[in-house]
């Protein structure tokens, strides 16, 4: 085995990537056999090269992680929200490094990349203001009624907690938002909870230096060192020793179905069973109705073709499936799609496996006898290039192939004819939970758009008019969730500020001295948090002023 | 097949308990083999029998569940409040012949069924309130920003809404509270979502008086019919049933662990996973601190002993486990509560079933090498008679036998006795997730109660000082949940208003027209809900005066 490298400090970012995993605070060389990441433009090896941790690395992870939990839960929210604040200027300050770097290990585009880190940084920062403004806590006060009959009342206390470390798992996908600083780490630290990422193996040298902005601003605030760490290792082995591992409470996972079931398999099958938010699969179904067909056909068209090949298609809320329903305009739509296909030059794909995949999924699809092919676009002559495809087929076709409602991962979707409403209502009950369901309405449509809100309701956790599905905002009243097999878990939303949620479980505290109280429950004015007293809101002081 | 017959609606008060089970309002016998509740003291059956329910009731309970989702989550958040008074009321109406009847079924005394009959009526009023505050439904808006660069912002609007049809099983030891009547359907209807309970053998005319009242309700509050059934079958095969239906969405369960982990492998095993939230399982330790020992040995003994063998033990969060620093005060705890055990009359307990599991259980680790018994109780002659059992032994023993650390369920506690402040905590580290962890504590004892807390927090759902952990506050603040195998869901608990968000997902709303939405999403103010726009809460007309 090879002996660990230990830094007494991060280094300076001008070192970075250096092919080092971070483990508490500390860059560490792994002791496993050495990785890389490709370029998917040229399907080359990118330096540097790094050595993949053991178990015995993923172990002191984690155990970094348990020895900080209640040092960092017990972290006054205010600071916690410095922190984040603080990982949010690191990542500016890396900001061209960390784009340069994605760049070329996901061939994601320089302007997706900035509004990526632009989306990144402001997660962090709202995060921060969130808890600040304290609802995340949920102080919940009965006071003591000694004098009630027949017995008196006790005096309770409520608020919530971290449940502990969470491991997270790097997305393919969006390398900032979703891997080591994004939006799982951002909520977890927030709720208390001290993280350990598996990064994402497409995209290790981003993921040094994300994390890196996160250890220097972890040292920087004071937080306990083992409020942070980041493991680099190949296949599955990894991840489902950090799954397995018994101070892991709550696992974040963004990527394929395979995948997050396998972590909630694990997960389940632990002696203590945990949580685990996998967001996994979603075709994301797009509704046209007939007078916006009617009215903008062809508009519609275009528009759901710069959808669908945004970003290589490779959005967990890409537009998979287009149910329309039979009539004036529909020709147009298609018409108009089919040429923006075809005339899409293609783009190069996150890893070449994922463009293999691709490849197989699309081609399984388009040459299905119940479908007819409506385009197909060109294919950058890159390793990981791929081409859009555009399917059309009608309702019996689709409700008779299970294929058919399977997400291929990429620019590649179907067009469901459907007779009627009641036809396109079948279609809708045939399908599985979804992230997202939009609706496309005019005003004639409402009355069959009113009749599918409660169906959508049931089907997905984001229901979108007359948009699409593409553009997940950053906000309070986000829900990048839905039923199974969008997500392991409808309760939650991993983007948005009700994420946090996720990470945290309720303490009731009965007749404890104040004490030996945490502020925010022994005098919740001072500690500027809103309460429920007897279950009336009472709002702290700089909330009041917001009205 | 035995023919079902259908009345048209409920019977009067005056003809139950007849036999029946309640399938979408309407009373209706089963059609498998009949079952009996029996009387705990005489060991006999209680008329009338119950024909059970075959597999195809099960499915028309599920059915008709599925069809009132949509129009019950529909239904204003006001009138559900009011179909919940209603049922108060109904069950105030039954409220003699409830005891009396669950006095024949389960011989709990007559002063404690009166005061569960008042929590049962008082927790469906606390839920009808906190269904008009408000809060649960979490509205959160977002307007949209038409001129944001470089993308307009959507209005985006968020609320929960009921996950659907849950499955509700009845608990043995609280007929009325956790019953049919009881937490889980207060809270499940609370968040909008139809009831199937599958009653308990142990008291089916109970059951049928507390479903009548439901039935009542629901028909004089115009609630769609499926909103409640009640079904009845012997051993595991009829839950099974009802928890592998595709319709029902979420479980709630009190009672054994080996039965809420069969639901809980049941549920994962479905194509569609769903959540349980089972209470299984809990010791619930009460730490003796030196000071507090010294003070007041000999009253806490009495207190324990009272605390230990109120209702025959058979809570929850009874206190099995007692953990004493050794010391000046301990041997007068040990005298005091060995003498109150050693007087203690006994009681019957709920069934001859538990009586017996409750015998080989204390009888196993009361014949233990490593263990001393203090004191046993006299039992009483009659069917399921059990006798209170105190045990000691030291915290080496206690750490080399996993049996002294399950419960057994009945008025069986055993005392460890910890060397010091270490050894007590090596103790907690080894125990499993506890509903509730106590600690005794005075002046003196501070230092050591403040190094306790962060233990206690991770270990348990709520921390008691200085009183008994028997008695389970209906509030705001109350958390009656905790960390596995105390519960299933450690983000979750099961009684209080909080009880109410397990059964509750978010959806948000992007760009949908105003006349699609409701009433709290398109007009909060008018709808008089609490909402957070951009984050800031903004409170309705009724909280503001409150404060």
């Amino acid at each position: 085995m090879t002996e660990c490298i230990h830094d007494d400090r991060p280094r300076s970012s001008a070192a970075t990537p250096s092919g080092r995993m971070l483990i508490a605070g500390t860059p560490t060389v792994g002791d496993g056999p050495t990785m890389y990441s490709r370029n998917p433009s040229t399907g080359t090896n990118l330096e540097p090269g790094y050595p993949a941790a053991s178990a015995g690395l993923v172990e002191s992870a984690c155990r970094h992680a348990s020895q900080a939990a209640v040092p960092y839960r017990n972290v006054a929210p205010s600071e916690r929200a410095t922190f984040l604040d603080r990982i949010a200027d690191e990542l500016e300050q890396r900001r061209e490094k960390l784009v340069t770097r994605a760049r070329s290990e996901t061939a994601l585009g320089v302007q997706r990349l900035q509004g990526e880190a632009g989306r990144t940084v402001g997660q962090l920062r709202l995060f921060a203001a969130e808890l600040r403004a304290g609802y995340w806590t949920q102080v919940r006060i009965d006071p003591a009624q000694p004098d009630r009959a027949p017995q008196p009342r006790p005096d309770l206390r409520q608020r919530r907690i971290g449940v502990g470390p969470v491991a997270v798992f790097g997305a393919s996908n969006f390398p900032l938002a979703f891997s080591t600083a994004g939006g799982d780490t951002a909520s977890a630290l927030a709720a208390g909870c001290p993280v350990v990422v598996k990064a994402h193996p497409a995209h290790l040298g981003t993921a040094e230096i994300a994390a890196e902005a996160i250890a220097v601003a972890a040292r920087d605030t004071g937080m306990p060192p083992g409020v942070f760490s980041q493991i680099v290792g190949e296949g599955n082995e990894t991840g489902a020793l950090l799954v397995r591992d018994p101070r892991i409470r709550a696992v974040g996972f963004t990527g394929s179905r395979r995948g997050g079931l396998a972590l909630l398999a694990l997960a389940q099958q632990r002696p203590i069973p945990i949580p685990v938010y996998a967001e996994m699969s979603s075709v994301n179904p797009v509704i046209l109705l007939p007078a916006a067909l009617a009215a903008r056909g062809s508009a519609l068209g275009e528009q759901f073709a710069a959808s669908l090949t945004l970003g290589a298609g490779q959005f967990c809320t890409n537009p998979g499936l287009i149910l329309a329903i039979d009539g004036p305009g529909l020709s147009h739509f298609i018409d108009s799609a089919a040429t923006a296909v075809s005339d899409d030059p293609g783009a190069t794909m996150l890893t070449t496996a994922i463009a293999k995949a691709y490849q197989t999924g699309s081609g399984r699809t388009g040459g299905l006898a119940e479908v007819e092919v409506l385009a197909r676009g060109s294919r950058p002559d890159t390793a990981a290039g791929a081409a859009a495809q555009l399917l059309r087929t009608d309702a019996g076709a689709f409700l008779g192939n299970p294929l058919l409602h399977k997400e291929v991962f990429g620019a590649a979707s179907t067009i469901v004819v459907c007779d009627d409403l009641v036809e396109l209502v079948d279609v809708l009950a045939a399908i599985e939970g979804q992230l997202t369901a939009t609706v496309h309405a005019d005003a004639d449509d409402q009355a069959a758009a009113r009749a599918l809100m409660p169906i959508l309701e049931d089907l997905a956790g984001r229901i979108i008019f007359n948009g699409w599905p593409t553009g997940v905002e950053v906000g309070h009243a986000m829900v990048h969730g839905g039923p199974y097999p969008a997500t392991t878990d409808s309760r939650s939303t991993s983007v948005g500020t009700a994420a946090i949620e996720r990470f945290l479980r309720p303490v009731a505290y009965q007749d404890v001295p104040s004490a030996l109280l945490p502020t925010e429950l022994s005098a919740p004015e001072s500690a500027d948090v809103p309460w429920r007293l007897d279950g009336h809101m009472q709002l702290l002081a700089h909330s009041r002023e917001d009205r």
